[in-house]
């Protein structure tokens, strides 16, 4: 009989030191970090301390050695008690669900797809209801068991129930197939891993700790608020300035035009040269299309093509393997970033070009280098797909744009963690709808940009609900790439559309606070309504039926609102989508809730339900009472229209009510010195007064005038 | 700048030495496999070398340094050339195709469902159009890059086409959402791996190569081939002895009755103890059913409950983590299956329990432990997952049935490399009927033995498409746990399910014949077409269209007939099933086939329609010409009455024809020392003759008659 004592060789040990890096923020360190990337040290800035100390206090939410560890078969398993009545959330960027309590997530980048935890964003970091959060901070492929398998000998476990007791047999309780587990377990194969715990009080506190710890939230430049348009992918110089006249013409605001891999010499594998058949002088197009207020957004991915001029001198900074049979840079090498960005800024930035939007930097594995790819820089190929993403968009950031002063705001199809400092929207090619909402929330919980873009629809309804909710996102944005569709294309919808995109505009003064909220407090300016204070959570338990074929273990699903979220301090957003659309429910949590649109009270800690007919086909909005919602006075075509313009300020329901609009000159780092400047509207017993909280920098919007919505 | 020649530290190596330890069996050993478990450790049986040797010759098929390998970030990664017309199949029961070329594979033990290589018998062997095949021995999580996955510099990479070209530029080819790589790579995180290469030269002689060289197939007790029916979860001893009383009274043949976990008096986890609220005599009962020539099968899981007599015993031996609250048992402890077999004896085998079905031993990952759990033998998480149903099925097969010279039959819901000696069949909870058929096929390629098992359906249409399917499987099972079906459930086609399953009665001689030719010679009794010499590929180029939506790769399909396949070495199977449910078409291969039922001359090398009706809702089954099809006379309703009876031998087209009949005692391992019989039945010129090719052991079937069935 072999040695039975040999699992106590694997003894569970405490964390051995907790630090204290800033204020409700503790740090642990297993094992050797040597060879290890972390996350934070890809952070887009350094921890904004000061902010942090501006939190409520918050204790450490653990017995210091109730966090443990053990070295098991090349893997570090750490273990993190969970009580009885816990709710856990996070994991990244998932289209699945809010609550990721009783599942084991695969946290690897990638296609979301199959779900298990694989996505564009898979952040290692979790949030519990009880106000805490924990973040492994280590660029390695992890594997989580979220309250599930339960620990021989543990005195959490649940007691055994008889699935299939006889007549009459009394149980201890209802048999479930997923027994709860008293603890979060977590493995990773690796020498070493950093892990955070951040505290709260509340889940909101906690996600503004792990984003201003991250270096706060990213502010992008005003025009990337504006409404954005991909062309066809094999669109010219002409085609394109055709399709942005056909913008203005047509009265539809246009902010950033992007184009697709056609303006490329070569791609898939990627020149990052012009094609000049298609764009004969890329200066003078990027220069008449500033002149008209609009920003130009290049396609790329980073695999680069035998014709690239950089080839021969990126051959050796690359990777062993090849992705559609072109280089993969080894971006942990100065060089090979230097090289690039060179290139980058000669003959893109200095004409003109805004951003990127990086492309497939996230797999599927098929479209990726494999586990055991060799990179020059020895830095390993699991460490290299869980980071690619957040290294370009270190190098881009620093070394493209804040290196020349200018803000920029893109896309990118993968990150990771500590990324709340970048301004980079993440996408995807899942497409359904209902998920894409569902995004919108989960984004909110780890420090990322999510926009639910649009790309077609079946028909003119799911049109205009895909547009409503993609006009209250963190990037409003038309990808027609491959369709070629234009905002208009569904006659029947098109004035709605072109409604809501207008709306979009006229909130600018709203948003680009929300923003700056983000980045100075570290609020995610679009989040999940598990966030606000008092909004609780809605639970349904959905009785899994036994199904022999359909349902073997009667599997329970517990079930939280993900379809509403939250646009800013004050406005709740309900789109309709999927099944729903044209009529869904709405949860309005306690506090007077009033209809955007006309004022009205609707409700407040109750259900209710909303016709796309009622709303004269505009998106369900509500605003808390006692909030002010500063707007531009008239819609503008362009965010450079926008300067200088009078707001409305909407005040709904009563009672004094404030709000800290935020001004600088919206394209520049120069906020980083002080040149900004804060606004603050007070509405008391009905009088607007105006004061400067904080007054040197440039002024952005013009007069403001109040409109009282609420009787 | 860092150091860009890093790379070179972990250079390709030829294989060190390549063992030749069988005919046309090459084995590699790479690395220290002290602390590894080889699948082939858990083999049934010793390699059949007699066997093995009457094979034809072949080469070893690589060049000796062609095969390398390099250690890489904890990971042993292996490269092995594939020819740009090479096609690769494989890689375990997969419900998702044959062919595996240009995928990217994660081999673990799995339920089916996301794919992406994770399923029920994740079998690290493939199979090469070239005629040879490759298996990885070592019991770990393995990730197959399978000719996808470019390494750069090499020189059967393609030639990188532009994706989006100018109109009018030529492009060397067709842009490829998946350019296809010259080898395939394969990544374990092990110290060690070993791997095997067998020649063929056919691929039907690399399967019988590998499935010698794993001890030959499996052969089931006669009894096994029956009829089986899985009564529901709640029945008792009186329900389940109505329940069979039925099947005489309706004329329904049965052979095998299930008990679900309500045996039990606790499951989920498990006592292994009979309830004895629901069967009072255990031993009276399962006699009672022997009497009537049935035999008893146990459902078990191996997760151990408090309640157990075992439990204090167990819990030692038993690893950190619970799966549904119950102690997982370490099975590489001698004393842990002592201690279960022991009791498995004395409370269920001695009384005349004849055969188990293993579930839940796969996973998902919700439903096992973690892979970070410890066990007391030393034994890896992952290696205790991916060998756990292997480990289960060697010691049922050793320590419970060959010991006490019974021959078991039963299921498994996970298995591994190396199993082709195990007579237990797979099962999942899928339940696709096509995906289902298409594990007919794929089992065969790896040496498991699959049932597109019966639980319900949605009409009568798809419960016969069903039970006809399963009736040319290797098990004929209906399992009812949870529907509570009975073949006789859907009165309009009650006659048409009984008609195939008397069919299957019939063709006991046949489909006995087939398991001594897969347990003498490895050949899979019921297989893939692309197994067949001159069959070929039906290969089809499904264009993939663009579709920014749903398809933004404009990804290609290589289809292949997955829905047709051999049963036995004559008899070509072709189920009704999905949309294809009253009419399909049928791929002829070359060589003439006949109808089974009429005899009638069909076509060759050819595409077939065939419809229910035409066939009077019976399965189309197809037979080669110059065939023999013994089958019993006259239907019976129990194997037991089969014995001695008279046979009906078919014969179809014309020429000499021959079959071997295989006769032994049905139920022992008696055979093992020569005590079978092979009778060889030849048809010449008309005439029917007999010759005893082997002679000693005892007859099993009675007088052969001839009929000829076609003109």
């Amino acid at each position: 009989m072999a040695d039975v004592c040999a699992a106590d060789r694997h003894a569970l040990t405490p964390v051995p030191q907790w630090h204290n890096p800033a204020e409700g923020v503790w740090k642990g360190v297993i094992g050797d970090m040597s060879g290890e990337i972390r996350y934070t040290d890809l952070a887009a800035e350094r921890p904004r301390e000061e902010a942090i100390e501006e939190l409520p206090d918050a204790a450490f939410p653990f017995r210091a050695d109730e966090i443990v560890y053990q070295v098991v078969d090349n893997r570090i398993v750490v273990r993190i008690p969970v009580a009885s009545d816990e709710k856990l959330y996070g994991f990244g960027l998932q289209f699945d669900g809010l609550r990721k309590t009783g599942e084991v997530l695969n946290l690897n980048v990638d296609h979301w797809g199959t779900g298990g935890g694989r996505t564009h964003a898979p952040v290692p970091f979790y949030l519990s209801s009880r106000g805490y959060g924990v973040f492994f901070n280590t660029a390695r492929f992890l594997k989580v068991y979220s309250a599930i398998g339960n620990r021989k000998g543990s005195p959490g476990n649940p007691t055994p129930v008889d699935r299939n007791p006889p007549a009459g047999e009394e149980q201890p309780g209802r048999w479930m197939a997923r027994p709860a587990s008293d603890a979060v377990e977590a493995c990773v194969i690796s020498q070493g891993l950093e892990l955070f715990v951040f505290s709260g009080p509340s889940m909101l506190d906690v996600v503004r700790r792990y984003n201003l710890y991250c270096g706060g939230g990213a502010l992008p430049p005003l025009w990337g608020l504006g409404f954005w348009h991909r062309v066809h992918a094999a669109f010219d110089a002409q085609q394109t300035e055709r399709e942005v006249a056909d913008f203005a013409a047509r009265d539809f605001p246009l902010d950033v035009i992007g184009l697709e891999p056609g303006w490329m010499s070569k791609s898939y594998p990627c020149t990052f040269e012009w094609q000049k058949k298609r764009f004969a002088d890329p200066a003078a197009f990027a220069q008449g299309l500033l002149e008209k207020g609009i920003r130009l957004n290049l396609w790329v991915n980073p695999y680069m093509s035998p014709e690239a001029g950089l080839y021969e001198k990126m051959y050796p900074l690359s990777g062993s393997h090849l992705v559609w049979l072109g280089l993969v840079p080894d971006f942990t090498l100065p060089e090979a970033r230097r090289l690039l960005m060179d290139q980058h800024y000669e003959e893109h930035v200095r004409i003109g070009v805004s951003g990127y939007k990086v492309d497939e930097v996230d797999g599927y594995d098929v479209w990726l280098w494999p586990d055991h790819a060799t990179f020059p820089s020895g830095t390993s190929a699991e460490i290299m797909r869980q980071s690619y993403g957040l290294q370009i968009q270190h190098m881009l950031y620093h070394e493209l744009f804040k290196k020349h002063n200018r803000r920029t705001y893109g896309n990118v199809r993968a990150s990771n963690g500590a990324a709340s400092g970048y301004p980079f929207v993440i996408y995807s090619d899942a497409y359904n709808h209902t998920q894409y909402i569902t995004g919108i929330s989960t984004a909110s919980l780890c420090g990322v940009l999510w926009t639910p873009e649009v790309r077609s629809a079946g028909n003119g309804r799911e049109w205009l609900n895909r547009m409503q909710t993609v006009c209250f996102s963190s990037m409003a944005k038309l990808n027609a790439w491959s369709s070629g569709r234009k905002p208009w294309d569904f006659p029947e919808v098109s004035d709605a559309v072109r409604g809501v995109i207008q709306l979009r505009m006229q909130l600018l003064p709203y948003l680009y606070a929300a923003f700056a909220d983000y980045h100075f407090k570290g609020i995610p300016p679009i989040r999940a309504m598990i966030l606000e204070p008092g909004a609780g959570l809605r639970d349904k338990v959905i009785d899994g039926a036994l199904d022999g074929e359909a349902n073997p273990y009667a599997t329970d699903k517990l079930v939280e609102a993900t379809d509403q979220f939250m646009f800013g301090p004050s406005i709740m957003v309900a789109p309709f989508h999927g099944q729903q659309a044209t009529t869904r429910k709405v949860q309005l949590p306690p506090g007077a809730w009033y209809d955007f649109y006309s004022g009205r009270y609707v409700g407040s800690d109750t259900v209710v339900t909303v016709t796309a007919e009622e709303l004269g086909d505009r998106i369900a909005l509500f605003v808390r009472g006692g909030s002010l919602i500063p707007m531009l006075a008239h819609p503008v075509n362009t965010t450079e229209a926008a300067y200088g313009a009078d707001l409305e300020l909407r005040y709904y329901g009563s009672g004094e009510a404030s709000f800290d609009l935020y001004e600088d000159d919206g394209k520049t780092f120069d906020y980083e010195t002080g040149n900004y400047r804060i606004r603050r509207l007070t509405v008391a017993e009905g009088v607007l007064t105006e004061s400067l909280v904080k007054g040197d920098g440039p002024a952005m919007w013009g007069q403001a005038t109040l409109r009282k919505m609420s009787e």
